[in-house]
């Protein structure tokens, strides 16, 4: 019997073959940006704000003087003039002198702070100020927010919408990001069949085609179906080819059964510069899990049992695209308490699904399904490992359970 | 002084004022419908599997001669066929008769259970069973996954990956979700200029443009950038016109400061059948809050500061986009500790947005800022909330954090 690779040596494959691949960049507008990566550090060419900015609507003025006002004794000033916002102001603050200012207004010369609105009187020319104001208050100073000349987005970060605010504060209409990768996804099964197709014999519908296509744009990738091979070398062969040259990433599901798998592995071998890294793996679901690297590339065989099929997917798919793409793994995890037992004996790693219900703590329900069971996913919130040392879970135990 | 809202009476308006609004469907290949929201109950034309179907590769036999078999005592078959895989057998298992079946073939009339390849020897014609084989094992019964003519997905359900697979395995190409709601955005302030322009004077970029864009995208809308507004009441109220005519929800940042935000607010009530709902918030940020009705249909007044303006948009932009398309707040959420005290004294409740800090335990270190920095947010991992009769949060509480 061979022996099978762990997960976290799988872990390890990927990282070390995968981690130093080269990846193209592209340049797009900014706001297109959402959850792209960027290509290069971003150093800011202004200083933002590029002015002393009020943060307030209020009055400019020179502090000094409101140090011991309060309630009683106001500081009073001669107001002199108003900041439009948006305009260098063409006025100087002196001793005992105030102008009007607003949000977002350029701090005049000579004054050196801001007291709001709410803290004042204005009347006849003059502005009663009830409270002490400190040097700096309610200034945004220049450059205070960003410097020029720092990094403000860093090589591999993840651009969301704060970080485009970012690139946009400091006047950038574009970045440079990876460009997304391609995934080619193949099924494949005498028994599959296209939803065009009418159900009949023993034929079933192709699943793994679908939920693979929207889980690699659930990753930020493109990916583009090849439709359903049969299962026979040539024709696996052939599109497997067509599939890599096109691609980053090439998925094939199906094919797990005795021969299948054989075919399957024989078939992504026969390709050129083809280094199988996998090729079985100690889990339960996705034994029969297929890793090869071709060139920089990747291609995965998959379970040809959906549910088996997008575990895979989300558990050494989502970590290549992770690690090729720099980045951290950011699967949500949440702790719950097992409501009933749940037993493993496949002398393997386990995963079990668990729907979570919320009522005043968090309890993990584990689904029972037959292998091949796909509404056992659909009701699924996220699954919960157990490793090949343990024989289960009791009720009652708290456990680790990744969202789906 | 006029009384400000809380945020859960703005929760309670937008819910009553928007909850039964109709909306526009359309029907899409389900390739392309992740994330997108399910606009009828989806019933199965057809069970899943249409068949009684192996999920194991191995023997199709009839068990109860399986019953006492052990290691030393063999159940003995004779082979009579095999399955071929996506056909029907053409044979049928009598007592004592065995077929060879892989994963996914159609099982055979006249036996009862699949028996693991694992748990057999096969010998000149023989099957020698080495274990009990129970009724039904190995099998998945028709219709044991889905049943012909059960609601499969639910109406409002939003489709992932697995609810993909679903509409697959049931034979469907397409599913009526729907559609994307569209977003209007304006960015107001006379010191607003757009990337193209050269910095000069107290000008400042358009942040909110493109912060807002890149969270309507994140939340599935589509979002459309009508540019920057001069503070002028007669363009703004022009733009607001085009913009609803255009769009679901129309979003408004800048103006908060004294006078133009009573623009703001007078030119949205200008519209034709505007309903002003909310008029300021007891939220810091975001105090300068405006949310009207106009027909069916929303305009939000953002305030200015990209900070506050983003806030806003993912506490209450969200929440409406959630309330119009039926879905549960799902945002995410930890608890923390807190690494440092942090005082409150506004009068009004905050939300201090924090970075999260991921040792032993997971610490959230608040981030000071002065109102208006953008990069603040950068470094955010997520926000608490501190109610407004509480004077602040101690060292070591433990907090929830609203993730970002």
């Amino acid at each position: 019997m061979k022996v099978l690779m762990t997960y976290f040596e799988v872990f390890d494959i990927l990282r070390r073959e995968f981690s130093n691949v080269s990846l193209k960049t592209e340049t797009i507008p900014i706001q297109e940006a959402l959850d792209r990566i960027c290509a290069k550090d971003i150093i800011s060419s202004i200083d933002v704000p590029h002015f002393d900015k009020s943060t307030v609507d209020g009055y400019a003025i020179r502090c000094e003087k409101t140090f011991s006002a309060n309630d009683e004794n106001p500081a009073i000033f001669d107001l002199v003039g108003e900041v439009k916002t948006g305009e260098i102001p063409t006025f100087e603050i002196g001793e005992g002198q105030a102008a009007r200012i607003f949000t977002g207004g350029h701090v005049p010369d000579g004054s050196n702070a801001v007291v709001m609105l709410e803290n004042t009187i204005e009347e006849d020319g003059k502005l009663f100020v009830f409270r002490p104001v400190k040097p700096n208050e309610n200034i945004l100073k220049k450059g205070e927010d960003i410097k020029k000349g720092c990094i403000v987005i860093k090589k591999y970060q993840k651009l969301k919408a704060p970080q485009i605010g970012v690139l946009a504060a400091i006047g950038q209409k574009e970045v440079e990001v990876f460009s997304k990768l391609k995934v080619g996804i193949i099924s494949t099964g005498d028994e599959i069949i296209s939803q065009d197709q009418n159900l009949e014999g023993a034929k079933i519908y192709d699943v793994n085609s679908y939920t693979l296509f929207a889980s690699c744009t659930e990753e930020y990738t493109v990916p583009k179906l090849y439709g359903i091979v049969k299962d026979d070398y040539n024709a696996l062969q052939d599109m497997l080819s067509k599939a890599i040259l096109e691609n980053d990433i090439v998925l094939v599901s199906g094919g797990s059964s005795v021969g299948t798998y054989d075919n399957t592995l024989k078939a992504i071998s026969s390709l050129e510069n083809s280094k199988i890294l996998v090729d079985g793996v100690s889990i339960k679901p996705g034994k029969p899990t297929i890793i090869a690297k071709v060139f920089d590339k990747a291609i995965f065989g998959l379970p040809g049992h959906p549910v088996s099929c997008l575990f895979i997917f989300k558990f050494f798919v989502k970590r290549l695209i992770d690690i090729l793409l720099h980045q951290q793994d950011t699967s949500k995890k949440v702790l719950a308490k097992m409501k009933t037992n749940f037993s493993i004996s496949s002398g393997r790693t386990e995963f079990v699904f668990v729907k979570l219900i919320y009522s005043d703590e968090i309890i993990a329900e584990p689904l029972y399904g037959k292998s091949g069971s796909i509404n056992l996913l659909n009701n699924a919130s996220g699954y919960i490992r157990v490793d090949s040392t343990k024989t289960g879970i009791k009720a009652g135990d708290i456990v680790e359970v990744t969202l789906l």
